[in-house]
């Protein structure tokens, strides 16, 4: 089977950029087959590339996971390959908590390796990593390559973590209990993502929601199916996680929330974890 | 020869979507070559994605078409794979009209399955059947598995079909025809295709339009050589369906016309079939 | 190792023709590879798809560049296919400018073959040359084809070259330099490159920036890690260009500047060739 390189980046598709890291990667691993996951992050997004990365990550199978999301390129921060306990087995890219949600996700950090600096065209500034520095370094480890040649080996423990936002839950007097979260994606259909595993969902039928001063009961639903037309409901997602619906309709834009706005939940909820 | 998946769905490319539907096809299909036709199908856009499918399904060639605009994802609606005379030779997606001219237009359906509901993740949401359930299935066909494994089988004329708005010809008393027909499709050029096949054109040399209220004679053309810069003209495109175009500029927004407007043509024409 | 072809067009990815070419090539040369260099070139821009294929073209290595902006598709425009002393080694595409400087980049033209037109639905205007004249060409070559049985051979010095907007240096009184030149590329994230080569810059420190009426003092630098956050620098990019960069900001919008846009540069500034 020819080894997989799995590429993301917040390069965009009107620029060439993409493609010639494609191309990097077939002439160093000719037989490689690279698999674009998303070159729509926002530029400088560092969060929601590792978000994207950490949802994508338990689906892909054997090979090497490259992202680039890079604000800090041509800057002291490392460039990194980092060994996982899962599959893929390698993520390749900058060492600015782009790759660490993913690497928990995929059973947690077994070895590090901070890449050595290109050679080529010293007199060049580095604005290109994902061509001369990360490309190359995945190529080699996806031809079979060892993690040794890279470059050596860091402590695990100083890997950059992104800060975040914490959920919290509180009980009601009611015997209900409030949850504070936050959006943490909204994909192209409008539906809202929140940093909410499916269990806190527990056994609650309907759950009072206030987003940006608006206020709206949701029935919890196991599928689509169960709504009206139109109206909004809560379920567990595609990546286990808690999610707001609407039936055949855009959730985000009904509440006016973007990612990183809070959003409160008041129901029959399980516990946070 | 490795066998090829045709892939087409209004995902976008800002999500992870894509990227983990592929990688779902070549985990299964190792040997698979996945060809992206167009992932910027309007979100929900059935017909749009049904026309896109329909123009490019005769130069596809061998293999699987995967196809995914699913409003009723997490419904009732089907999921179905359909085995047709041409090639590609199995259309899989969604039962609700999406896949079906392609049928059409590649010989006719010869049977269909019905998709058994993927066994995975029951506690969550049916979100992301193109994860799932369309892109296993496909990935099985493509593999050199059989229909009769993937579900059980089910008549064809149950397949749900979209409605047509139809095109009318009548006989003017100076013997031209007008006929009334509807913008199919706007490409990126701004390229107006109608629903009337190329033939409709007959022996016209010069034909009235009108579209929005603004009325235009343009020229039938051979070719967008046989225009002047800037200047109107109908031809046969490359889907041999009458098309509006403007060398070097753009018919659609000439006529500020959107995909589903009504426009009349009055000239020498010939017969609708 | 398979046979590489890449691709450019200004197609975009909405409408199907992008896979439609990928359908083709695939077919006609089943072991080929694609590799998409990018679709997102501005409708018609046969300029910003040139200097991209020059930029892009050293990093490719071998295989087929297949490329179409083609506003005179349908008109007496030639195809072309060309071989050149580097790799890629045939470039394909209209003869319209878009190729040459890629040409050029890739050691120069050692042949021209103009492509015979396509026989296919000779009643049928050519709008869609990419899919019925491009693809096949590129991928007889790709499949080890034969540039004679293409088409016959013409003289390389008629291929049609775009009109290029010189720069131009004078030194002032002081002894520094000032020099006029382009805009040539604004990339996604708003980095300024000037069609001036990177030892332009020669020992220059601090260099006065007019761009728009606007001025700006911009620091020479090694890297994007020499900036304060925010502030403006000048670097040789990674295609060896002078740059005019923001760390983690978006240069062109601070200057307000568009591609073609006219830039004035002062300071200790070496010779332009």
């Amino acid at each position: 089977v020819s080894p997989r390189v799995f590429l993301a980046s917040d390069y965009g598709l009107d620029d060439e950029f993409v493609g010639v890291v494609h191309a990097v990667l077939v002439r160093l691993a000719p037989d490689a087959v690279v698999v674009d996951l998303s070159h729509g992050i926002a530029p400088f997004d560092v969060a929601g590339g590792a978000a994207l990365l950490a949802r994508a990550a338990p689906h892909l199978g054997p090979g090497v996971l490259l992202a680039i999301v890079d604000p800090g390129v041509g800057t002291t921060r490392r460039g990194v390959a980092i060994e996982v306990v899962g599959e893929p087995r390698y993520l390749v890219g900058p060492d600015n908590g782009l790759l660490l949600d993913a690497a928990t996700v995929l059973g947690g950090v077994r070895r590090v390796v901070e890449l050595a600096a290109p050679k080529a065209a010293p007199h060049l500034a580095r604005t290109f990593d994902g061509r001369d520095l990360f490309a190359p370094c995945a190529a080699r480890l996806a031809a079979g390559g060892d993690l040794a040649d890279l470059g050596h080996d860091v402590d695990a423990s100083t890997l950059v973590a992104l800060a975040v936002a914490p959920s919290h839950a509180r009980e009601l007097d009611d015997g209900r209990v409030a949850v504070t979260t936050t959006v943490r994606w909204i994909d192209r259909f409008g539906n809202v993502q929140l940093a909410l595993p499916g269990h806190v969902l527990g056994r609650a039928t309907t759950v009072g929601l206030v987003a940006r001063d608006e206020d709206a009961l949701a029935r919890v639903v196991g599928a689509f199916g169960d709504l009206e037309r139109g109206t909004i409901g809560l379920l567990r997602d595609a990546n286990d996680a808690v999610a707001i619906v609407v039936r055949e309709g855009n959730a985000a834009s009904r509440f006016r929330v973007a990612v990183g706005d809070r959003v409160e939940l008041v129901g029959d909820l399980g516990p946070l974890d």
